[in-house]
């Protein structure tokens, strides 16, 4: 579903300019690491990406040594996929062609020896809320116990001994048949663990998702799963500093960001916001976006003042992972579906909390103090005037 | 005090090594925008910069025409700048030293109309912390009311009719001659308007500012100036989102992070953090950094068990502004004293507030109630387990 005429990748576009001093130099102060520490993809994975045309690619974040701790370490892979057909045809082809092409990328996982797994921001259908219509796009709403994408990872979740993460929209049959943006977490066994539904909903641009869905109601939960503890921030929470902090607070050594974002509103934004994440809350962030052009049987307007149209703007893919330290990966592409690994060293995360002390400093105290304050409508700013 | 091995900017590495139209991608992905909109300079200012040793360059932030507020334009100068003479001088000529190419910069931003200048982190000292000496360093420390930092400054002030921030080393007589990290503001008829002290101190690398003075105790006041509301987050201050996001709470229009910060520590978080936090806040940051590298009469050690030394790191410089729409400048030289000049609308923070709604949708009574009770001592995080 990818315009040909798309960028492929930011960072190709300089590592393939400068040369190889200049590029260390670049390297060092725009990823945080001279050295990207590849991890070493099997040559039988390689041709099945390729043949499944997708990309596949591995990186390395070590921690130091300890005495009284062994390394800690897990192997998370982040899926990045363009829908699969074409928008107007039934609703059980448009999932099933979807689920058909996660299979290949999920087993080039398993192959790698992948822990986790997370997908992308409703990964099963199109991005559809542009339309703000109902039907028949509410529809692909299912339920987080054993609707279909659930029960079609459950398998893999159960085969491999995978944690997965399936961000969907929820149908909730007990409350009135609510509409939710969920993120559900299967456990190694192929069981649910729960639940987080996204906690900011947007109203921007193309983004009505406020049409269809309240804000969560699920707090910040960090699962506690057999490879370390991780939370999700589903997309718009990013711009959200408060969010991000939650799931730190609640000990979080992973949070993900199963996002949909387009080119023209918020390109610039993805590599800074996840990013800050990490090294505000000495944690791992995954970055994971959509990727292509998505079109739609009826026009909608844009709010924009611009005329009707049809596709929604270009998801420019791009995913990638920051450590606790601030480093981070070179992205997947712009325009095709990918796989990215990282195998974390979780020892990191508490090893950067000592170095650089930012959970000693926060202040939390006073931030409470101030914030309990700030809500009141009364509340009457700090401000200094001129005498 | 530059080394000359310093690469001189990051932002010149690529837009000399790219084409037309590579260059343009870059520019829309990382600085948000493919136009930097340079600002003309008056020639004899370019001159008398170059005589004088310092870079100058200046950038446009305009924002959208609107029917019923007039655009509010205010030039901000932002300067960096290496120490003068050596540190085993005599405290008050290491002063005058830095006072006499003060001058020139300031002198050079009034020609071009500058409203409002910001200077970096203890500005009229060496960062002498590293060496956890009191004497004689502690004879930096100055009167926020009528130190000769201040005097000095007053009279720009008043002759310019500049708002002019101040961030100095605080003695305060009234308090027991305690020592703190401060920023006096001083506004266009030379008169102090009041002073913030840094909130979060560090305790990392060769940063012992905890040996000095305590975390700040004056809250996060914005101050009401002439030419828009403006806040001062000091140095390691923006390592925490909740120290912006107060400034932001409290109506900050612009943001000053002066800062003392080295490469090998920090280089690949500059450009993220203050960028994060004109976005998740709406507003405009100015981040600046000290620049070359400082020398020390006696040794110290860095606590990384490595032998003694006497040179801090290398201040890498490449200050910048970022706009509440995420776009930022280009960054100063990495080695070079220099002048940021920013035109900015403050229009835009208010109109990036209704196009983005991070205030709309930032939940900040969940996060009041959250907080509250996470500062508890028996608080328990909320983790969801394995049944």
């Amino acid at each position: 579903m990818a315009k040909s005429v798309e960028l492929s990748s930011f960072d190709n576009l300089v590592a393939n300019s400068l040369t190889e001093s200049e590029l260390e130099e670049f390297n060092r102060i725009y990823y945080g690491r001279k050295d990207h520490r590849f991890v070493q993809i099997n040559k039988s994975n390689i041709e099945f990406a390729k043949h499944n045309n997708f990309d596949i690619a591995a990186y390395d974040f070590p921690a130091q040594k300890e005495e009284t701790r062994r390394p800690r370490i897990v192997k998370v892979g982040i899926i990045q996929h363009s829908i699969a057909i074409s928008t107007d045809k039934p609703i059980v082809e448009q999932r099933q062609s979807i689920f058909d092409k996660i299979r290949n990328i999920i087993i080039a996982a398993a192959n790698e020896g992948v822990n986790i797994i997370c997908l992308q921001e409703a990964w099963s259908m199109p991005f559809a809320f542009c339309t703000r219509e109902k039907q028949p796009w509410c529809e692909f709403a299912e339920s987080a116990i054993d609707g279909p994408s659930v029960q079609f990872l459950k398998e893999f979740s159960a085969k491999y001994g995978m944690v997965i993460i399936s961000p969907i929209l929820e149908r909730d049959k007990i409350h009135g048949d609510t509409i939710w943006n969920t993120a559900v977490v299967i456990n190694e066994f192929g069981e649910v663990m729960g639940k987080h539904r996204k906690n900011h909903i947007p109203r921007v641009g193309d983004f009505n998702e406020s049409t269809y869905y309240f804000e969560g109601n699920t707090g910040h939960p960090v699962f506690e799963t057999k490879f370390g503890k991780i939370a999700i921030n589903i997309c718009y929470g990013r711009h959200h500093p408060l969010n991000w902090l939650m799931f730190g607070v609640n000990g979080a050594e992973i949070v993900f960001n199963p996002s949909a974002t387009v080119s023209g509103l918020s390109e610039h934004l993805w590599s800074v916001e996840a990013r800050n994440a990490a090294i505000a809350n000495s944690y791992y962030t995954c970055s994971i976006n959509r990727v292509g052009t998505e079109k739609f049987p009826n026009e909608f307007t844009s709010g924009d003042g611009l005329p009707a149209h049809k596709e929604f703007g270009h998801f420019y893919g791009s995913s990638y992972v920051t450590a606790p330290d601030g480093c981070r990966t070179p992205g997947l592409s712009r325009n095709k579906d990918g796989l990215l690994i990282t195998q974390l060293d979780l020892n990191k995360c508490r090893q950067i909390k000592d170095k650089w002390g930012f959970t000693m400093t926060q202040r939390l105290d006073l931030y409470a103090e101030s914030l309990k304050k700030a809500v009141q409508p009364e509340y009457e700013c700090q401000v200094i005037k001129k005498k």
